[in-house]
């Protein structure tokens, strides 16, 4: 019995292991690779591992960063550094970056509280969090976790970390998404939409 | 305003490359496998340029093989060489083979004549095919492409062209499929069960 060459055997099981993709699909790319001139294979290749070798951590803000010390944020003499906003993920920095509006510093936790996907405090970038604001010279720090559950559930866990430091703890203002219609807007937004109603 | 770190947005792009992957799946793809071990990614990137720089077609069934000379099916001394199976891609290879009934070899064409898609009769393995069987020694070449208008086609244009080296050319049976309901077969499929109904 013949199958495929042993080498794109082993190609459909690396693409099988990515997440979202089966085996049909794993298939359907490595025979895309093979159609590929070998420049673009090597390309491919060589951004996968330099995107590893390459990437790590801030050690300030646990953002992602190319090469050593701290990211462009933490060391710009520009962003003002008593405001500290935590996300869960380096996406959610690079959203709040493009609304052009923050100036401070960020904190990223990689992930969420999340006890059903076994994701506890320890797996998550606190203790970092907690060493940066007992240094001193932190006035405020935005919760900024998405307004799920988890969001929630992590960014009040942290709210009550944070109150022996004496910080001003804040959270992203709940309301009408702009250019959204009311009409179609659940029942949850409104009610916070209300709650939260400033004078005009 | 900050990004994501250059390596990341390359290793994006990449995957965003690969077709039926989007940019943000794209980007979900490049941040698992910023979160996998190095080992893990290195074994990913040489799979890749493996399967390009070990993977070459057989000279004689044009099928995808591993190292020099022809195939494991094509040097079989197992194998009928007087029979031929005429497929569209090396995966059909694979399907035929898994039925364990067919002991001649094959001929891969890479693709089927569609106008629509650009494929003409020069973009396949013809050439291949006819030049094996002008030298003589094939009795049988079976049409084994898709029952669809394109498979068809081609199978078509190959038996007119095979017509002067008088070789017998065969088609795959249509049918009902084996394990199916007639209550929800086709109806282009039953009118084919009818015409090549045999004796019990």
């Amino acid at each position: 019995m013949q199958y495929f060459p042993p080498a794109l055997e082993r190609l459909t099981e690396q693409f099988a292991r990515l997440p979202g993709i089966g085996h049909k699909s794993a298939q359907r790319l490595a025979f895309f690779i093979l159609s590929q001139p070998s420049e673009a294979v090597d390309a491919f290749a060589s951004a996968l591992t330099d995107a590893k070798r390459l990437i790590s951590l801030c050690p300030v803000c646990q953002n992602l960063t190319e090469g050593e010390g701290p990211c462009a944020i933490c060391s710009s003499p520009k962003r003002d550094k008593s405001t500290i906003c935590v996300v869960a993920s380096p996406k959610d920095v690079v959203a709040i970056e493009r609304a052009r509006e923050y100036e401070g510093l960020y904190h990223v936790l990689h992930g969420v509280i999340s006890p059903m996907n076994h994701v506890g405090p320890d797996d998550l970038r606190i203790k970092e969090l907690l060493a940066r604001v007992s240094e001193g010279g932190v006035e405020e720090v935005i919760m900024a976790t998405n307004p799920d559950t988890e969001g929630e559930a992590t960014a009040m866990y942290l709210s009550r970390l944070l109150k022996p430091f004496q910080v001003k703890v804040t959270r992203l203002a709940y309301g009408i998404p702009v250019g959204s219609n009311l009409e179609y807007t659940d029942d949850a937004t409104l009610m916070r939409a209300l709650e939260g109603r400033r004078e005009m």
